[in-house]
């Protein structure tokens, strides 16, 4: 898994599609199959996930609020799964969205994106509201260790408009965002024509994703609110820019991941289901009807 | 400890005045004192630190990242440190800059802010770029628990001015940051006239700070940037508001928190001091010069 992390997501999107997991773990709900809730659920839970994702998805993305609250335990189940995911193959977005400034930004930085991690992901999610010390060490980090940075951009959340859709003299408060930036995607280009900074724009804005592209061409994207926040497959990669011919004639969008977190994890049935064997069958289809959804999506 | 936030950091800052201790610790700069940098150093050098602030601070402010670079052990350290500090009767200020949605936020709200938080904190820095689904659940964990959260409106670093503030139609992003949290303010209000909604606004910015009092007249104050980052006293205490007569006949300014974190813990000569005890004289000097200055500055 050497080489820019653009590359590796463009080789990796191409083979298996722009699907990524949201791993955001509620141990509560599945106690029947992983026992009482805590770390050693979740570690239960993470271990039979990766084995459905494993050659089937491109990445995965686990939100580490969820480990961090079983404290220091949490945090070693959450290196343990990061582990694991990427041995079987997966990259591994962490979706921390941390946001500070010079030495503690470089230290966050550091402990995700190397060298020596504590925790070893593939990217991991930031937050630029205090400006560009804030992103210059994520940025930094990725360039030298060939790791990504996705950046919050336009989030699909409702209360995202608050703050991100804010009218400025130069157009709403996001095209700010992404025009500032716009350097740091320069210097993250890969050999594909991506950049290793990806931009997080919610799947719920198409609109917003599309004029993205005017602003970060070469960006990739990272798509959330696919699925159970209700976006479809189109609005999700409508930011995405047509990838090579395929072999059945086919041009399909790449250029980034598409994230499924709660659709995938709790489709119907998967809470009560009577073994590991029956959840992991639920939890496959669930991965086979986004996949097959998102191949759908021509351009 | 009990009873609403606000009113605590009211009560101590009128004894101790408003100085809270950044604990930033780089244990590299420290290992001739605290052993090999790692987190046991860490943990020394937290125990020598709440020595030389117990009874004589209001406020210290642990920042995560330093802690969680260290893995596991890190977040175990970090949790000894809130724990001995509460013990000590010092507010613990716990430096995160979380800012996520929904069930996310809500695990970093109780796991920081309880019930039965995995790591004890008075208040939690928050960072509200998502918009409001993103501040609730804090706000909301704070009422119950009689905690405080800490909204980052305008901090005190270089590029606070990139995002912090561009021009919308009502004024600087700031400003709508802090309209948008008035009604959080009036939910925590406490039996004194301050609210446990903190706004971390930059000691750099006085100007800035002496506005928002226009916009949320009741919240609580952090300043960072008091020190090295090169604010004054009364730079820092800009948006403060007056305090009762005191016994000399002077009024102080009150309302809120001081931060400095270089300044008290590595001042000139501590990282050569010849034993513990010299090192603590030190920084017990630094923290008496902080305070000195501070109690200067009358309105």
């Amino acid at each position: 898994m050497g080489g820019n992390f653009a590359d590796r997501v463009i080789a990796a999107t191409r083979r298996l599609g722009p699907l990524c997991v949201g791993f955001d773990p509620y141990p509560e709900q599945m106690a029947a199959l992983f026992g009482p809730p805590g770390s050693d659920a979740i570690a239960a839970f993470g271990r039979a996930l990766v084995e459905c994702c494993a050659g089937r998805v491109a990445a995965v993305k686990p939100q580490i609020s969820l480990f961090e609250r079983f404290g220091a335990q949490g945090f070693e189940t959450l290196t343990g799964f990061c582990e694991h995911a990427r041995a079987a193959g997966l990259l591994v977005i962490l979706d921390a969205k941390r946001g500070d400034i010079g030495a503690t930004a470089n230290a966050y930085a550091e402990a995700y994106l190397g060298p020596a991690p504590v925790l070893h992901a593939d990217c991991v999610t930031v937050n630029p509201l205090m400006g560009r010390d804030s992103f210059e060490p994520f940025v930094a980090a990725a360039g030298r260790m060939g790791k990504g940075v996705a950046m919050l951009i336009r989030t699909s959340n409702p209360g995202a408009a608050d703050l991100f859709d804010a009218q400025t003299a130069e157009g709403p408060l996001w095209t700010r965002i992404a025009r500032l930036l716009a350097p740091a995607e320069a210097r993250l280009r890969g050999n594909s024509e991506y950049s290793s900074l990806m931009a997080v724009m919610g799947a719920t804005v198409p609109a917003e994703a599309r004029r993205l592209r005017e602003i970060l061409p070469h960006a990739l994207i990272l798509a959330p609110g696919y699925g159970a926040q209700g976006a479809s497959a189109m609005d999700a990669l409508a930011g995405f820019l047509p990838g090579p011919k395929q072999a059945d004639g086919r041009i399909r969008p790449e250029g980034g991941l598409v994230n499924a977190s709660r659709s995938i994890l709790y489709p119907p049935g998967a809470a009560v289901a009577g073994s590991r064997a029956a959840w992991q069958d639920i939890i496959s289809s669930a991965i086979g009807a986004a996949q097959a959804d998102l191949a759908a999506a021509v351009v």
